[in-house]
Formats: structure tokens, C-alpha cells, sequence
């Protein structure tokens, strides 16, 4: 095994890009990730997909075959990978192992999703294919539903508030307004959040993430060539992938993702890191408790102060360790199969220095965090700057 | 890069599992090649999962975190991959470079589909999605239509015959009455083929693979460390994947899938073998035309000789080249992402001399070749005897 960097990203506008098709989104993202990394198409060696659900979205799945024709750069294998939210986490685990393995070079691991302008069902018929359909969807549990669970669980726990939850999305709109790709550029107040309609109590409609539409993409090359494309690579120092149960029901507490739990341990061990090394962080907070259930998951503080370290500033940029820079999928948008390349195009551009209005000062470490369905699956990537 | 072995297989019954749940599928398949292997569940270190369209079919995406958690073996990653019928392959693929890249040691590469019992669409309108739905489904071109053209211009361009294609299914009926495993263990006349229903012309109904329910998984570990598990390994010598175009009209010809023909290309160098050498393979029969040209692609006869070389008994067991012995998607059944491993696993149990009634005598070096949609995934597995 040899190391891996990052040598160039691609982001689309995340939101509702009802003037483009999935295929176009996804060649926007990809085209812009060559154009920064020096690449030139036919010159890569493989492609990662991380998409969760073109099939019921679109009706179209082979979307690596999509992809790769659309692109122009068939016959270049090109394979997609799902575990729902974290289908991109994923994308960017297995395109890490094919650079790694030494049988690739030049590889792209991409995600996107295309979730507005359905034909048939609607967007929260089809996220209930992410929880446990038989055991949760069917028998009336909603995607957000599990999460109102895990949220009252940790308020009678922990005494979380829903003020501290409310901060997590005014904290992650502030840094949103400052990104030109998020799909809400704009500050809410915390009064907005909590006087939001409610969606499932005690989680607000500003409590949750949007259903959006984009896509991103990031060209990996082995470690020892990176310079011979860009003068500031990012090395991938840590992977951890883990499974978790589908059902909330069968888990020992509500109150943890024991997948991301594992995978961070696993990534944080192959680094030789610790959390309090991290500087910057994008944390899956495809509701605003995952946010505070995240930052507690990663070791950024104890169980169940997750919610005191928002409220204490100490997550916002030029806090102990800055998350969601980007604006999270909160302000940003969480578009499912691209979040997980979405977040790493993030900290890529944090280590990087080029994060413009939203840069964290001296970023050196970074980390991501994708959470699958309600916790199904746990990915975790640990990227350092490459000089 | 390492070596890597095949060191147990498992196969559910292929048919209409209306008794059986899509999780239930799998740990059935998954048990079998344990048990096979002598490896317990607990040592496994990564499972990637093979399956089209569990979305469509069942409402379920996040299949690895499914299959992670019925098979009780959290937090082991799991990952789903797809690409339509090659779904399998993929998975294979994915699994190998795992194992080779020295990240993991003991891997299952499986697959699955339940395409019965379904809850809404039906059947044909799913399988839309694994070709170009915005290009062909929509505008009413079926699956099958899309291989009746293939046929067409077949039969045009080389005198291929509708005789020779019911030659195909005769065959692999012939070989799957000796198979356990396959869904319809019965032999078919050549005049039944002709006389069957209509599909689409010149494919009737014995032309075509059946809808299926049925799952399959292999245990990889390192070359050198297999004969601690097994007398009786099998090495995966040569693996390749090639993308081609979604559409069949993007085509520079209608008698041929390139992405198979890279794939092979790429599985034959690496393995450092030549066509004539293989004495065994599983071909990618979802229409009896798919066999002629697969056998043309592979290279086991020239191109536009494929339908003769089956009328001439080349392709029987016995013959020069044993093709379907297991009875192919045909006759053993076709449930999608379950086909890529199936393949591996009959080809797996023919290297290792337990095929029983349908033996290929002193088989030493076989082949899969699995391909997704009308051909826009390519993969083809080397195989050989590992002792």
C-alpha cells in the first residue's frame, strides 16, 4: 500500500438545477476537478461513483456506464457504490484502495444525485429506502422521524436544548452565506429556526437538511507524483469505514452512531492522529442533533457536550476546531450520493488555503464524517496538507 | 499488489423464492461459502455486495448496512456495488482489489437480487434502468428489443441463424438439469425454442433469461495464506473492467460489446493467457444472441463464427471450450447483481473438480464474463487451479 493525495476537486452549485440533467451535473463537477488537478480525461485510470438512488430518482441505474459515456472517457472503468447518505464516502474509500493497491494511478471519486423533478414518488417515499424498510419505512417511521427520536433521547439524556440544536443551523447557514456553491447563501436567526414549522418534534423544518440536487468530484493520484500536478496535494492519512445496525430499534442507545464511532477510530489509528489535532472538520448533519451527535462521535468532546460546544462557539471558524465550514448539508445542500466527495472537496480547499471568506486560519488537519441512513454505515477520512 | 484466492463459495437455489426475504437471500448464500471456507464470519474484514436494483425492486437502498446487520457481522464494512447485470462482477472485482492492496485479508464478495414480489412497477419497466432510460426506455425501446436488434443486424451481417440461437438455449438447458442450483432443471428441444412465444423478434421466449430471486458469495484471501483454509484454492489470475457506450445507437457496430472485448483484453494480459487455453467459462447468456457474441468477444472463435461454433458442439461440456455449465443465466436463472458471483462460483467449483454430474473434465483455467445493460459494463475474471 502506498500513500494517496488529492490533486484537484470540482463542486457543482449545489440546489434545485432544474436546467440540468444528472449526467451534465456530474461532467460539471468532473470537468472542473481535471481542469484543477492538470489531468487530462484520458488519462485517467478508473472512476468512483457514490450515488444513492438514481434508480428511483431518475429510473435510470448502470450509472457508472452514465457516466463514463457521458464523460467521453469510456472504456475507462468506472463503478458505482451506495450505502446511502454516505454513498460518496464510500466513492472516496474505494477509489483510495484502487490508487493505494499500486493497481491505478490517476483515479476520480465522484458523487452526485439528482433529487428534484421526480416522475413518480415523492423525495421522502424514497429516503425511507435508506432507513429499514421493513422494520422502520412501512410501519409509518419518517428519515426525519428516527431522528426526532435520537434528539428527545439525547434532550432527556443530556439535557440538550433545541436553542443548542437551533445554534448548529445558524452556525452552519453563517458559514453557508460565505460559500458561492451552498444552496442557502443566506444567515438565519436562531427565533427563525425555532419558530420554523415543525417537520417531526422537536425537529424544525430549519432543523433539517434540504433535498437538493449536485455534484462533486476529486482526482487521487499516488502521493510520491502528486507534485508533478499541483504545487498543494492533500494526503489522505486515514480511512475508516464500519457498519452499524439499520434500525434504530436494535441499537444498545439512541443517543450514538456506533458506525461512525468505529470508523473514526479505525481512521484516526491509521493517521496517527488524535481529535484534538483536527482544525477542521465537515460533520454530517443531515439534521441538526446528527451535527451535535457527530462532533461527540469524533472525540471532539465528551458524550453528550455536544451541544454545549456548539452553543459555546467552539465549533464555528476560529473555534477549537472549526465544522462545517462549507455551510454543512444544512446551508450547503445534501444532494445523498454527493455529500461524502462534497465534504472532502471542502477540506481539500481548507488545507489548501483557498477557501476565500470561509478560510480557517493555519488549517492543517482536516476530517470528514458521513453517516449513512440513520447510522448504517460510518466513513471517515483523515486529510492532511501534502507539503 | 499480491495474489489472490478464492477459498469458499456458497449459492442459494435460483427460481421464485416467494418463502425467502431479500436479507434472508443472502445470509443463506453468505452461511454456505463460511462454511465452505472454514473461515467464521467474526474474521472477515470487508464484504462488497453486488445488487442493481433493490431500490426499485424492494424499496431498499443501503443494501451493505442490510446485509452487514441480518448477517450479524457489524461493524464489518460493507459496500454496495452496481452496474447493472455486471453488478456481480464488479463486486469480484472490488473485493480482489481489496485483498490485493493488502488493506484486508478475508473478504466476501457477494450478490443479490429479489426481483419477485415486487410493489409496484413490473419487472420489464424496471430493468428500463440498466439501459439508456432518457435515450431507449422512454422512447419504448425494451431490454429484450435492444438485444432482438443486436440479433438483427447478427444475422444480416454473419448468417447467424435463429437455429443456432435456439442451439444456445438447448445447451445451457441441457447443462442446468444437471445443476441443484438452477431454476429450471429441465432440458428444452431445439423445437421448442423456435416455437415459443414471440418476445421480441427474432427472440421468443426460450431465448430469453428468466426474472430470478437468488444470492451468491465467494471468500477471498491472500494466495499464500489460502491452503491454511482449503486443500483446494482457486486464484483469481486476471481481472478487467471496461465501460462502454449506455446507448446502442452510440455504437460503432451493433455485433459487438467493446466494453467485453476491453475487459477480456485486459483479464488475458494480466494473466498472461490466451483464449485457447481456457477450458471452461460462464458467459453472459441473457439472450441466446448475447452468448453467440459473448464467445465471439472472448475470443473463443472469430468474429460472426460465434453461432456456429455452438451448433458444432464446441461450447458443450466436452467440447473445446465448456461455455454455461452451469446453464448460464438461461437455465439457471438471471437474478441480476446475484449473476457476476454465480459465474465465479460455478467456475470456482469446476476448477476444483466438485461439479458432480456436469463436470468439465480436468478443467484448469476458466473464465467469467459478465456484462451490465446492453454492454456499457464489461468485466471478465480469470480463474485457475490453485494447487
Amino acid at each position: 500500500m502506498r500513500d494517496v493525495a488529492i490533486i484537484g476537486t470540482g463542486i457543482t452549485k449545489f440546489g434545485e438545477l432544474w436546467d440540468t440533467t444528472f449526467r451534465e451535473i456530474f461532467v460539471d463537477a468532473g470537468v472542473r476537478a481535471l481542469d484543477d488537478s492538470n489531468v487530462s480525461g484520458h488519462n485517467i485510470d478508473a472512476m468512483y461513483i457514490g450515488n444513492m438512488s438514481a434508480g428511483q430518482f431518475i429510473k435510470q441505474e448502470h450509472v457508472g456506464s452514465v457516466i463514463a459515456d457521458h464523460s467521453g472517457l469510456k472504456p475507462i472503468p468506472c463503478t458505482r457504490v451506495e450505502a446511502a447518505c454516505a454513498s460518496g464516502g464510500l466513492a472516496l474509500r474505494e477509489a483510495f484502495i484502487s490508487v493505494s493497491s499500486g493497481i491505478n494511478d490517476l483515479v476520480v471519486a465522484g458523487g452526485i444525485e439528482k433529487m428534484t423533478d421526480l416522475l413518480s414518488d415523492k423525495p421522502n417515499g424514497i429516503l425511507g429506502a435508506l432507513s429499514d424498510r421493513e422494520w422502520e419505512a412501512y410501519v409509518g417511521a419518517t428519515y426525519p422521524g428516527l431522528h426526532a427520536l435520537m434528539a428527545r433521547r439525547h434532550m432527556h439524556k443530556y439535557g440538550t436544548t433545541e436553542e443548542q440544536m437551533a445554534e448548529v443551523a445558524v452556525k452552519n447557514h453563517k458559514n453557508g452565506a460565505l460559500n458561492p456553491y451552498a444552496q442557502y447563501q443566506r444567515e438565519i436567526s436562531k427565533e427563525a429556526v425555532l419558530k420554523s414549522a415543525p417537520v417531526t418534534t422537536p425537529l424544525n423544518t430549519l432543523d433539517c437538511s434540504p433535498i437538493s440536487d449536485g455534484g462533486a468530484a476529486l482526482i487521487l493520484a499516488p502521493a510520491e507524483k502528486a507534485k508533478e500536478y499541483t504545487d498543494n496535494p492533500v494526503v489522505i492519512k486515514g480511512t475508516g469505514q464500519a457498519s452499524g445496525t439499520l434500525s434504530l430499534h436494535d441499537r444498545d442507545s439512541l443517543t450514538e452512531i456506533p458506525a461512525a464511532v468505529q470508523a473514526a477510530e479505525s481512521a484516526y489509528e491509521m493517521a496517527g492522529r488524535k481529535p484534538f489535532e483536527i482544525d477542521v472538520a465537515e460533520v454530517h448533519d443531515s439534521f441538526t442533533i446528527a451535527e451535535i451527535m457527530g462532533v461527540e462521535d469524533l472525540g471532539f468532546c465528551e458524550k453528550g457536550e455536544g451541544g454545549k460546544m456548539v452553543e459555546e462557539g467552539k465549533t464555528r471558524i476560529g473555534g477549537e476546531v472549526a465544522v462545517n465550514p462549507s455551510g454543512g448539508l444544512k446551508s450547503k445542500g445534501h444532494p445523498i450520493g454527493a455529500t461524502g466527495i462534497a465534504q472532502a472537496v471542502e477540506i481539500a480547499t481548507q488545507l489548501q488555503g483557498e477557501a476565500g471568506k470561509r478560510q480557517v486560519e493555519d488549517a492543517e488537519i482536516g476530517l470528514t464524517h458521513n453517516v449513512g441512513g440513520s447510522g448504517g454505515t460510518g466513513v471517515v477520512h483523515i486529510l492532511e496538507r501534502g507539503d
